[in-house]
């Protein structure tokens, strides 16, 4: 018997995405992911909800799904129904809510439900990377609608639909981020809702509404979600807690009718999500999610205003934004000549973190030249100092800004 | 347009499992399922420990996968080093671990990184549920390997890699729970893991080791896990604290050697596992995993000689299994002419769930007659009951116990 190391090269499939780098720790400037405010992280509340709810009712802790079953713990889940019908004008029981590991479960389980390799889905063409990935390794072709300052052109994407019926291709569904859509900060009217939902059922295809981010509205205010706006049950909505409480927390949720939701469940294997983290969340959300969210996007305002002042005076004019409506990202133009995929590199050795356009677009060239700043994280004067560094870089890389 | 229901069904792709029904509430007498007792669950520790790590840490809870990176909670990593070393035998280090949420999640990313449709495995005849009904999902064809009351049957484990072997096949890998067998209670011997390993090292097999009900042997003393044992690295191992603290908390692992786990790492999306069930776990493992275990274990044991008793009692000679190493399930034998598929529900009808064993068996004329109980979750009272209402439905339908 050899002494070497075993070879498992010739064991793994064809088809895996590439190995993973060792981790090699946090970077400066991180302008990346969604991670949060954590002076705006209710601790205090959470410590004390945590406390509670495990002294009443941490004994369930030893039964799989607590006694709530396997769409996730009920007083969550009730909490959801209040908040879906104040905030989104979304009627819906607790029976039409699973309690998901993350959106990011939510959107593998109804990908599961709909998608087979060879499908195709339409998709707002400057979208979210963990959603565009995910269709990647599916082997499923996004169609990218392109967006203005109101979200999805409906008119394009009427045109792609009746395209694609010409071609025999039904999608299996219309996925949109409609309010404080990612990357661009974009909220679709009441009137394009209503005409998206008119295309649905017209061509039979459903639309898949991924709300994460809108809690997170400046206004405060909100338009009903697709999913209440539909009349014949074609939406399945999805949303998270990520955003307004803590991404470490992995807690998302899926609301969809039941023909729908007993298949996305019986995908569901994993033995439930995490219990403490709903119980913490549900004891927390019921007593402080309406006062909690408006201090955190006070706070999220200002970090974005530092972002923009800071790229005004960095970049100038060769950083070209729209203000977003909400949110925790902005998407950045920079002129033709900067390729953000090669940007990327130079950033990160000089210490900041950057998400290039390519990888937040299905039409990488639309996505060349632009890039993604999450603000949410860094405090205001690492946002200052980042991009102040970020300009030197691409002084140097792109003689931009001159 | 239609004011017809949306209909789903042809977006619906082929080889969907069923749809899931309503769940319908707890069963009075449930031995089915890994739930745990919760008067072992070690409320105040994990009470104390929730408070003190967020105190400490909270903030963290605002970043993806905290300070720590995608591999999970690095203070539980250090923990896992720790008792992997003192309990298991296994040298580690903190970056060889994934925390991933529950074991089964660990079982899909394993899956993830060996498996294609047409692979084939090598199994325990009997064996777990959920590693069974993995298998079926992904279209692998499973070889079991019948075991007796020292795990699997090496000679056949060697017979049947001789004759895939001959036929052109190499499994993808040899899959036993060695310590603690699940259903069957068995512990695998050292001479026979030493075989196995000669034979995964001949085959070019890796040995894939669920290591899930380790922590609960009567004995306290275990055998060193074959990942230990191993000279070549050809040994992918999984745990869980699922059965040692609460199986609500939905926190596995793996250890796996680089070439595997960044392999493994970059099919895991999910944005971290639950941080705040890590860090509760990792607080409490540190101080108190020692000395709640065996407390546990002498509760766990006092059930299930309840449970045996309960058996004699009310199935006499008719019920015949061997007395467990370990674990919170016992695998029962009914005469021939039982069919635990067909007492299932009549069972359920009186207020008793149960395993059938063809669920817990890759030979269903072998699980035919089997059954598999848990005792973990009922009380004693519960137990005498449930075992003596299973006795009266199983006279009524099979004339068994006469």
């Amino acid at each position: 018997m050899s002494s070497a190391s075993f070879d498992f090269a010739p064991l793994l499939p064809a088809g895996l995405p590439p190995p993973a780098a060792r981790w090699s720790g946090r970077v400066k400037h991180d302008f990346t992911g969604g991670n949060n405010d954590a002076d705006r992280l209710p601790l205090e509340g959470l410590i004390a909800a945590a406390d509670a709810v495990l002294r009443r009712e941490g004994r369930t802790l030893s039964t799989y799904g607590l006694n709530s079953g396997p769409q996730g713990y009920r007083a969550l889940r009730e909490f959801l129904v209040a908040k879906l019908r104040s905030d989104a004008g979304i009627a819906c029981t607790a029976d039409d809510i699973l309690i998901t590991s993350g959106s990011l479960q939510a959107l593998d389980l109804v990908n599961g439900t709909l998608l087979a390799r060879g499908d195709t889905v339409v998709i707002e063409e400057d979208c979210y990377q963990g959603s565009i990935n995910r269709l990647t390794r599916l082997g499923v072709t996004p169609v990218g609608i392109p967006l203005d300052r109101d979200g999805m052109r409906i008119e394009v994407l009427s045109t792609a639909l009746d395209d694609l019926k010409r071609k025999g291709i039904r999608p299996k569904y219309i996925y949109t981020i409609p309010t404080v859509q990612n990357p661009t900060g974009t909220i679709l009217p009441v009137e394009r809702r209503q005409e998206m939902l008119r295309l649905s059922a017209a061509h039979g295809v459903p639309i898949f509404e991924d709300d994460c981010y809108a809690d997170l509205i400046w206004s405060g205010e909100r338009p009903p979600a697709l999913y209440a706006m539909s009349k014949r049950g074609g939406v399945i909505h999805i949303g998270s807690f990520s955003k307004s409480i803590a991404p470490a927390l992995r807690v998302g949720y899926i609301v969809a009718p039941w023909d729908v939701m007993s298949r996305t469940l019986a995908l569901k294997t994993d033995g439930g999500s995490g219990a403490l983290e709903q119980m913490v969340l549900a004891e927390y959300c019921a007593r402080h999610f309406s006062t909690h969210v408006p201090a955190l996007r006070r706070g999220l305002r200002a970090k974005l205003e530092t972002l923009m002042e800071s790229l005004k005076e960095h970049f100038g004019a060769a950083a070209q934004f729209d203000d977003p409506k909400g949110g925790i990202f902005l998407w950045v133009k920079l002129p033709d000549g900067v390729d953000t995929m090669k940007l990327y590199e130079p950033a990160l050795a000089a210490g900041v973190a950057i998400n290039p356009g390519p990888q937040w677009s299905v039409n990488k060239d639309h996505g060349r030249s632009r890039l993604r700043l999450c603000f949410a994280s860094p405090s205001h004067e690492e946002i200052q100092g980042g991009v102040a560094a970020l300009a030197e870089v691409c002084r140097r890389e792109f003689g931009v800004p001159a």
